[in-house]
This record gives structure tokens, C-alpha cells and sequence, in this order.
């Protein structure tokens, strides 16, 4: 490629990220030029519906209904998709690396299901496939994990990668309203869709911490290797309980090394946990983002900022098309997929965390021991116990050091079935407490 | 290159940080190869002391005190400078450029003082020049800056880069001391060194600030561009009022993009100021680190960490080594400096903060009415003003909307000069909140 000749850009999707990337393109088009050492132009624009108004002020005739056409085109040095979901997106993607362009994307979805394959189109096609956008929208979080801790050693990654569940576990804090509530309250506001599956089941989460723990240990994990459970069970009084206990209620996505039976394992999941107010992630309010990075070397780094959104998202693609396209003239690639150290990834009966018990109980002599006991049996340690009497019935709250979720189950179980146990109210994790 | 020979490192200094460097290149030796696509081998440590004891355990023979020599050897691909200072540093450098290695280095005093000549030796010789461990240490600061953010616009970057005085001001903060006192308990737990005039005088903090001003705004600042005040002056007084406004005293490194009187224009500057708890670095605590970026398409973005110390300096320094090895085995370059915008500086009696001032005056009528009419003479407008009896005399209390530095100390001037004010007890700049 001539340095003169301009890097041609095709945008799939014309949404609401794609709209700011192609106004982003036209308004930063001078410093775009300075950065990238060319003009930055683009040249095409798929969608579904042509009539349709966008919010950018955009020439028609760069709109198509062809992307298929789009993609094949030779003139098309770099591809920005921004449709979402699998299928066309994926057909789309390997269209274009193998006419030779290379790919930006924001699809998170489709990274998670079916990154694999997309990689070793892009290595056998020798070009990038960059995808920061994907993960908590305009954070820079991939590139800092990909090339900044490329000489470290990251041993965990804690995220809150999902907005509209924060919002949602926040809104239950500071008002004490129920799950139901305010997710009604997020719907009114915009922070959640009308289906807000994907995100209060912990999907969207769960295809992001798979693209984290993918980058942090060298491995290849999919959203199917990822635990999921979401915010939908999460009550009122759960979120008082974490409260009581200095805590407070987020939907994280942990992703982490861990000893396996056969040495180092990945673990990756997804669930609402107490963390300690005094923890970094502890504070992230409303629709924000936030990961935090513990590694060998560097301790423990967090990093904060807008999650979603149309122009903070755009801006996370601008910056890897930018990288792409300097590549692109200087006729070299960035680094490809790293799956070097190919972990076994843990199941989830397997990994160790530490418990939140809540139980109602009738308030009398040696129930605290009984269900002491049972926690013994079980091999689950516990950390505190705080006995509360209300009348004649009386509430337990135990914390337990690290234990197995399947030594956990099972003693839940035994203690439901109790006689003197009314309810086991609130089972929840805790995270980021010293043990 | 061939592919298959490694990669040779020369290591200029072994002191906290370079100690660090070996022993994780030694210790992370099989991911480095994984990552980097061929081994990474330390072939020589510059140091000025042959004899002395150092903690990593590394063959004597790698050690010589000539420098000169190191840099100069033919089978050197990438030389990594963490001496420190402007001179030997700054000739070593050059030295290894010109003989045809890439360089990483974690000084920021020769970067801030003659960035310019080491980035020209770096274009001249087609090498690159990595330093993300110069500011903020461990965290990834400089690569979001630089690639992530380069299809946006910065705004500002606010940033607490220096963990020394953030550990002193947070214990004057939580626990009443002056500056003197928790200067020397800084000192005595090895957060500060014997000669803290470079961390509290706000030369360390300057010297980031011209770096980080150089890559969010794409032009060339020195340190000496850097407006600097340290906190030796802070006290005890200054903090408790912060308290009382709800606000937190912060070294803070401020760049600013702001309108100049010939169009846009840079700001740099260090200075105690106070900022809303509200805020998020507000809660950065101890000697840790975090710079606070806006920018127009992706908000705000914050990055928290460990500011300093061998092993988290150490993880910066490795990350750029996999990045520049990997460009020497590709036979390519990262990006160069980028100083295209060539904006000016703005002085700092041009640039506009708000302002907190607080005295101490006789109780009487028309104290007020005259305060605030020296405030309006000077044109600098006032957002509140609390006023507070103490007997016969009064304390008031003036938060300022945004004015210049100019304006403000003639402000001040007039009042000293007033029959009725005893004292201009506090002057302190408040930033961080809005206005
Ligand atoms: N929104 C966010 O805040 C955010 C944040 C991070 C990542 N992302 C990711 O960014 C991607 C896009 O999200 P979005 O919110 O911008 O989605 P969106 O608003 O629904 O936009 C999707 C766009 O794709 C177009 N499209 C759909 N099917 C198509 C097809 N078969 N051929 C051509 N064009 C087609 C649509 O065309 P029409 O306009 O004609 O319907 C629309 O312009 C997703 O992968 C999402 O996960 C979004
Ligand atoms: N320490 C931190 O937390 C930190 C954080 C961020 C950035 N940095 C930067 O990293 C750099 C190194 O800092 P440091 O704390 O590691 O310094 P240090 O502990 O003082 O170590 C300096 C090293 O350089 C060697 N040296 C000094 N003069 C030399 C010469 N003329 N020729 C060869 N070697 C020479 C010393 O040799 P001897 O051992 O024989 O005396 C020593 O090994 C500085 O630029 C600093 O600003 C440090």
C-alpha cells in the first residue's frame, strides 16, 4: 500500500455504535490523518433498512443493504463491524479477512461463542482482528492486558462488565426497592432493554468474562465455559443483609487462576457477590464500568469508566482502527490470538469462594450448634457467625473461609432440612474480602 | 532477525527496579518466549558497584560498571535503561539507538527534560522507544493514552502520580498531623526518601505531567513548561477546611486542553488542590496512583494502581520489552512520537482554576460587603461564601467560580492589605467538581 493512498473503511451496522463511529470519523478526520499517517475514509455503509434517519449526517449513497458486496470489496482495507450477534456477523467478519481486509469489532457475542474461529481466519489471512470495544465499551482494558501485562503474571481478573445490572444492584442499595422495581426503573431510564435477558442473566457478562480470561491466562475460554448466575433472585433483603455486613451487592464477572487437580486452572463466572465497601469496586455507581487486574508483579490495578453507550463505544473502536490502520500502511500485523498456555478450565463445583448464610431459625438452646455442626460435616469453615434473636424465632448469619460450591450445596441442603430452620434466606457469595 | 535466536537485553542499573527486571525475566522466562515468539535473554547488567549484594540471583558474570561498552556491543537487540537521571542516561541511550537497539526506559526526568532529542535519535535510527514505567509505575497509562484513545479527543487528564505526597496528605488527612510530622513518618516507612525535595516540591510530579500532556494533546511539553507548586505549604488547617467542604487535598498533575488567547491551547500544571469525596480519586489512598482522563467520545476514564516500587515499575518495563522484542523479531516499529497538534502552553497566570480561600477578619459589619466587592473589583466571581463568628473575630470562607491564577493573587493582595483582616489563612485551588 502507497502511504498517500487513503485506508478505506467499510462499516457494517449503523446503529447506535455505528452512528458515532461515523461521525467520529468525519468530525476527527484531521487529527485521524496526524495519528494514522493517511486519510481515514469510508467508503461504504451496510444496514437493513436504507430509508431509515440516522443521527449523523451521512451521504446516502455510502449506504447499502449489500454487505455481503461491501466486504468483497477490493478497494476495503479495513472492516468495522458493529451489526451484533452471531449470524451474519461471523459469515461478515471471515468475508472480509479472506478479501484481505482487516477487522475491528465491537461483538462480544460472537468473540465468545466463536472467537476461535475468527482468529485463525485472521492468522491465516495475516491481518488483525481487534475487538476492545467489546469489553466494558470505551475502557481500555484488552490492550492493557494484551501488551501492557505481557510481562507479568495475572492471577485474577474482577469485573463489573455489565451496566445495566449495576445499575439495577445500585438502585436496589441506595432506595431499598426490590430486584423488580428497579429493573422497571432502569427500563424507564433507558439502562435496560425491554428484554433485559441478556443482561440481568448474566449473558452479556458471561460472553465478557470469557474474552477477559481468554486474554489474561493464554487460553481459550468460551461464554459456555463460564458459570452464570444473574441478578433476577438477588432480593431486598439480601442487599440490607450485605449492607449490615459493610458490604454491597454486585453482579461480577471473576475470572482466575486457580490450583486445579492437575495444577493451574483457569475459573470463569458470573454472579451477583458481596464485596467489602472498602474494595475499589465497591464504589462504581450506576451505569459505570470497572475491572480490576490483580497481577504477580503489578499488584492490584482497577480500571474505570462508561461501559456502554453510542460514543464511548465508538471511541474504543476508533482507537483500535486507528492501530489497524497504521498497520495496515506499515504492512505489519499486531499480535494475533495468544492460547499458548492452554489451561483446563475448572468447573464450578470445583472452585473455592467464600459464603454469605443467612438463616431463620426458631430461637432456642443448641441450634447455633447443630448448624455449626453441619457446616463441619461438610468441610465448609466458617469465619463469623452472629446470632440475632427476634421474639422466639432468631436469624444466622455465617461467613465461611473458601469452600467448594458443591460442599456449600450440600450443606445448605442438610441445614434446610432441619426441624428448627425456618428458612435458609440468603445464600451469596463474598469476593474481594481478605480471607 | 531469524525467529529463532532470542532476543538479548542489556540492563543499565540494578537497583529497585532493575533487581525487579532481572529476577522476572529470569522467573516469567517461558511465558516471555510464549509471548514474545523467541526467548528473551539478559545478556549483560551496567551497575556502578560490582561487589555489592543484590537481591535477584544473578551470575556475576553478567555484571560490568562499563556502561558505554554494553550499549555499544554488536549481538544487543534491546537495552533497557533504569539508572535514572539525566546523565549517564541520557548519552547511554543514544549510544544504544545509534547502534541499533531499541530502548525501554522508566526515566521521566530525561524524558520530561530532553524527551525531544531521544525521540529524534529514536526516528533517526528506525528503533523504538518505549516508557510506560515512567509515570504511574505499574499502571498501563501511557498505551491507553497513546493507542487506545487515538481515535478520540482528550480533554483532560487530572491525574495523582506521585505516591509520596499522596501518602503524606492522606495522613495528615485521616489523622490531623501537619506536614512536617507526616512528612516523617512517611520517612520512616521508606515512602519517602532522606532528600524529599524531588517528590514534595512537585519536581517528580511535574516531570509525569509533561509526559502525559506531551501524548493526550500530541505536542512537545518539558517539565519546564510545567507550572509547580508542592505541598510543603499545606496545612494542617488547609486540610481540616477541605474536610469541612466535603473535599480531600490532592497533589494533583493537571493537563488541560483549554481555549488560548490565539485559539486551543495546553495547560500543565502541579498544585495541591482541593476535590469534591464525590470524586473518584478522591478515594485514592496511601501511596497508590491514578490518572482520571475526559475525553469527548468516551468520558470519563480512570486508571488506579501501585504509583511505584520495584516489582509493579518492574511489570511496565516488561510489557514494553514483549512489545519492542516482538517489533524487533517482526522487524518493525511501534508508533513514534506524535507532536503533530504543536499547540502553545498556556502560562499558568492565564489559566483559569477555581479557588478556595478562607480569612480570618474582625467581627464587624461590612467585613463581608468588602471582600466581596475586592472579589468583583479583580473580576473574579464567586460561587458561595460561608461566614462563621468566633467572638470577635470571623473566618470566611470563599469558593470562587473559574479565574485566572492573576486575578486571583490580586485578589488576595487587596485583601491582605485590608485594616480589618488578621490573616489569608488558606488559598488553595479546588478542582474536580463542577462548577
Ligand atoms: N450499544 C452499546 O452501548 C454497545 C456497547 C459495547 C458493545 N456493543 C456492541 O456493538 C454492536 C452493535 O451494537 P448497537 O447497540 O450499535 O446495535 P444496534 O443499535 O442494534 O445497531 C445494529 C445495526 O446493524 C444493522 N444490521 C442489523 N442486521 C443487519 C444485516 N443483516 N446486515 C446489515 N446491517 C444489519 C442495523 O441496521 P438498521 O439500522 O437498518 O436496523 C443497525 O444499523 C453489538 O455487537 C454490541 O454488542 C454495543
Ligand atoms: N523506584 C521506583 O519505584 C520507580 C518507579 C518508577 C520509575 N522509576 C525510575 O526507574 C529508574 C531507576 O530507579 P531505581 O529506583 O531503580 O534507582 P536505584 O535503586 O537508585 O538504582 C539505580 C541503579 O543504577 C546504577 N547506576 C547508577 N549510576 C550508574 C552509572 N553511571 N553506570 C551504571 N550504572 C549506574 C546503580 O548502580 P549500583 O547499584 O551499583 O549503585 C543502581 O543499580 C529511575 O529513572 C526512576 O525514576 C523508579
Amino acid at each position: 500500500m502507497e502511504v498517500d493512498k487513503p485506508v478505506r473503511v467499510a462499516l457494517l451496522g449503523c446503529g447506535v455504535v455505528g452512528t458515532q463511529v461515523a461521525r467520529l470519523l468525519a468530525e476527527q478526520a484531521d487529527d485521524l490523518t496526524a495519528r494514522v499517517g493517511a486519510p481515514v475514509e469510508l467508503v461504504g455503509i451496510a444496514v437493513r433498512r436504507l430509508g431509515l434517519e440516522r443521527d449523523a449526517d451521512l451521504p446516502a449513497e455510502l449506504f447499502t443493504t449489500d454487505a455481503e458486496a461491501l466486504v468483497a470489496r477490493e478497494d476495503v482495507d479495513v472492516v468495522v463491524e458493529v451489526i451484533g450477534g452471531i449470524e451474519p456477523a461471523r459469515t461478515l467478519i471471515l468475508r472480509a479477512l479472506e478479501h484481505g481486509a482487516s477487522v475491528v469489532t465491537a461483538n462480544k457475542a460472537l468473540l465468545a461463542e466463536d472467537g476461535a474461529t475468527l482468529f485463525a481466519a485472521a492468522e491465516s489471512a495475516r491481518r488483525d482482528l481487534y475487538y476492545e470495544a467489546a469489553v466494558a465499551g470505551a475502557i481500555p482494558i484488552l490492550r492493557p492486558l494484551r501488551e501492557s501485562l505481557a510481562g507479568d503474571k495475572v492471577t485474577r481478573v474482577l469485573g463489573i462488565v455489565n451496566g445495566t445490572t449495576n445499575f439495577i444492584l445500585d438502585k436496589m442499595d441506595s432506595s431499598g426497592a426490590g430486584f423488580t422495581e428497579a429493573l422497571e426503573e432502569a427500563q424507564a431510564l433507558g439502562y435496560a432493554e425491554a428484554d433485559p435477558t441478556a443482561d440481568v442473566e448474566g449473558f452479556d457478562a458471561a460472553a465478557k468474562a470469557a474474552i477477559l480470561a481468554s486474554l489474561a491466562f493464554h487460553t481459550r475460554v468460551t461464554a459456555g465455559d463460564v458459570y452464570r448466575e444473574g441478578i433476577a433472585e438477588v432480593t431486598a433483603s439480601d442487599v440490607a443483609s450485605a449492607r449490615e455486613m459493610g458490604s454491597v451487592v454486585k453482579l461480577l464477572a471473576i475470572c482466575s487462576l486457580v490450583e486445579g487437580p492437575d495444577g493451574p486452572a483457569v475459573s470463569a463466572r458470573v454472579h451477583p457477590a458481596m464485596i467489602p465497601l472498602s474494595h475499589p469496586l465497591a464504589s462504581v455507581r450506576g451505569a459505570y464500568n470497572a475491572v480490576f487486574v490483580e497481577s504477580e508483579a503489578a499488584g492490584q490495578l482497577m480500571f474505570y469508566g462508561p461501559g456502554a453507550g453510542g460514543a464511548p463505544t465508538a471511541s474504543a473502536v476508533l482507537g483500535d482502527l486507528v492501530t489497524v490502520s497504521r498497520n495496515r500502511l506499515g504492512d505489519v500485523r499486531g499480535a494475533g490470538e495468544s492460547a499458548y498456555a492452554d489451561l483446563p478450565i475448572l468447573q464450578m463445583g470445583s472452585t473455592e469462594t467464600r459464603y454469605h448464610v443467612q438463616i431463620d431459625v426458631d430461637d432456642k438452646a443448641g441450634v447455633l450448634a447443630a448448624v455449626a455442626q453441619a457446616f463441619a460435616e461438610h468441610d465448609v469453615s466458617i469465619q463469623t457467625v452472629r446470632q440475632e434473636g427476634r421474639g422466639d424465632d432468631a436469624q444466622l448469619v455465617v461467613v465461611s473461609h473458601a469452600a467448594s460450591d458443591a460442599d456449600l450445596s450440600a450443606t445448605v441442603e442438610s441445614i434446610r432440612r432441619m426441624a428448627f430452620v425456618r428458612d435458609v434466606s440468603s445464600v451469596m457469595r463474598v469476593e474481594g474480602a481478605s480471607e
